[in-house]
């Protein structure tokens, strides 16, 4: 005779599987005639107590759901390839939705993946779902943050973060800019409702007042989308006092940059110099790709934090300790 | 006071909502001393008979999952923005697993997308999962084919599709270049176990055929990857007859196939005509990008599949006749 199963406990007893569950570990009212019930069931099915604690623990859907503001982003995917090279291993499954940059859609999203009961979400967050991450935390939501902080704010519980080093290095990516001679900086800024955005301009800024030049910069906020690079060089070109530089703060405005340079027909660093928070894959199709870049590292990033989500999930984080993993990258040259 | 759910209804009773379910639809065994509880618990909420079967018969998660070989591809980027465009304000969510090209994997997440309660799966399949597509369908599963037939095969229940003419898309491509006057065509091909891969590969054989060059051709399989594209130029320039343009059919494989070229330092079309199957955004770093491309419509596509699916869970298809929609793409240049 086969193992039954708390469902078939359940159904004998005609209750639902939770009132199994709250009879076995005592926890929440009963009434006497439905325990009698319960406890009879589970007798003529000749229930292993052992195996009833293991599939009360094992209250897994082997499911984790990812988060990203753009799921077609490389570099999310890298991230997420890495996530699910540790945990795809261990039978769980990555189930992935895309925020579009839109609060209101990632509450809805936290809150759809909660009710399906994955087992821990990532996110990558867009910000303003911070009463949202609060509620699902208390309600015992596993939650890892990736790539982006949460906002600043006395309420936000501690959770687990990998993310970037990202002031540091767009203080360096921007170094290397005035190194080579640049005074007119133009920058093409993200979000600055989202950390990254914030972090990154923090650092191109504390490079330029370094150098006393902070007072050349032309900042355009393209959005961290494409369009919103290519916009960005056509402002600029329509400065009187056209800047010779450009720092691109994420890899789909960069794209932008150079598509949009390419276009107006301006040589690459010859009429104007880039650098690139992360990589843009396509910049080898340049004739003299010769980009600063961020060299960022996604795929390990989705690694680190597929490690923290097993422990976890496994529940082996003893006192909860958020674990907290800033990668610093290089910057590096295309060639 | 509010209007009682389903939930506290069977709380009250201290039953599973699926018993109450039972109850009320007089379906299934339920014992006489249970009945009387839910019945109670009913009356005790002052539950509306209406409410409760509108919420009974609103069996719905509002959830749409969507497999593609690669969801980080533009092409499947497009589709799925799309449907969202068309489902989303129905109050549907859209849910990405990537099948990475792996027919075991399809196979795990369509059966996790369906035991999710997923109101339908759109699938870009990657083959081999005909059988469990029938146990799905058997078990009341919506299921809408994009982009991608299932293999030939007598059982195989006749599903919604939404795709491309890929032969007749491939013919036009491949003419453009023999008009221009080649003979030596190196083909970059798909996965020949899905129906795109055969069908594109069938589009460029005939137009060789007709012009009777056919055994000129050489022919590299690139696994609809960049990675293969890649490979494919190397072993092309290896030749010693070598091409004078390359057909490359799905847009990853021409991504690489243009990397590889340029890295070579050859021009395009000077030293080699490029054409692809789908448009390569990239290619507009080009100096001088004149490729030929079959002008996709993803996210048009998209929009028909959303429609379809918004017909399907409303149950507005009457007989159940599979919707059979194919675009046909014109082929252009880029400039």
């Amino acid at each position: 005779m086969s193992k039954a199963t708390i469902k078939q406990v359940a159904a004998e007893a005609d209750v639902s599987t939770a009132t199994v569950s709250r009879v076995l570990n005592d926890n929440g009212y009963v009434s006497p005639e439905v325990k009698e019930r319960v406890f009879a069931a589970i007798a003529k099915l000749n229930y292993q107590p052992s195996a009833i604690a293991r599939s009360l623990k094992q209250d897994k859907t082997f499911m984790i759901g990812v988060i990203a503001p753009d799921i077609s982003n490389p570099y999310f995917m890298g991230i997420s390839r890495g996530i699910e090279d540790v945990v795809g291993p261990e039978g769980f499954q990555l189930l992935f939705c895309s925020s579009d940059e839109a609060p209101e859609k990632e509450t809805r999203l936290l809150q759809l993946l909660h009710e399906k009961r994955v087992d821990a979400i990532v996110l990558a967050t867009s910000g303003g779902s911070a009463a949202a991450i609060d509620a699902l935390i208390g309600n015992g939501q596993r939650i890892v943050l990736i790539d982006r902080r949460l906002e600043a704010g006395g309420e936000t519980p501690a959770l687990d973060l990998v993310a970037e080093d990202n002031a540091s290095c767009a203080y360096d990516l921007t170094r290397a800019l005035l190194d080579d001679g640049h005074v007119r900086i133009g920058i093409v800024n993200g979000l600055t409702r989202v950390s990254t955005g914030r972090e990154r301009l923090e650092g191109v800024l504390r490079a330029l007042k370094e150098r006393g030049v902070e007072d050349k910069l032309l900042l355009y906020s393209g959005d961290f989308s494409t369009e919103g690079g290519m916009r960005a060089v056509r402002r600029f070109l329509r400065e009187k006092e056209r800047p010779t530089a450009i720092v691109s703060l994420n890899n789909r405005m960069s794209h932008g940059v150079l598509l949009e340079l390419v276009r107006g027909g301006l040589r690459i660093p010859g009429d104007m110099a880039v650098a690139s928070f992360g990589e843009v894959e396509a910049g080898q199709l340049l004739k003299e790709p010769r980009l600063y870049y961020v060299d960022q590292a996604p795929y390990e990033m989705g690694l680190r934090a597929g490690e923290i989500l097993l422990r976890r999930i496994r529940g082996e984080n003893g006192a909860h300790e958020p674990a907290n993993e800033i990668f610093r990258h290089e910057i590096k040259q295309m060639h």
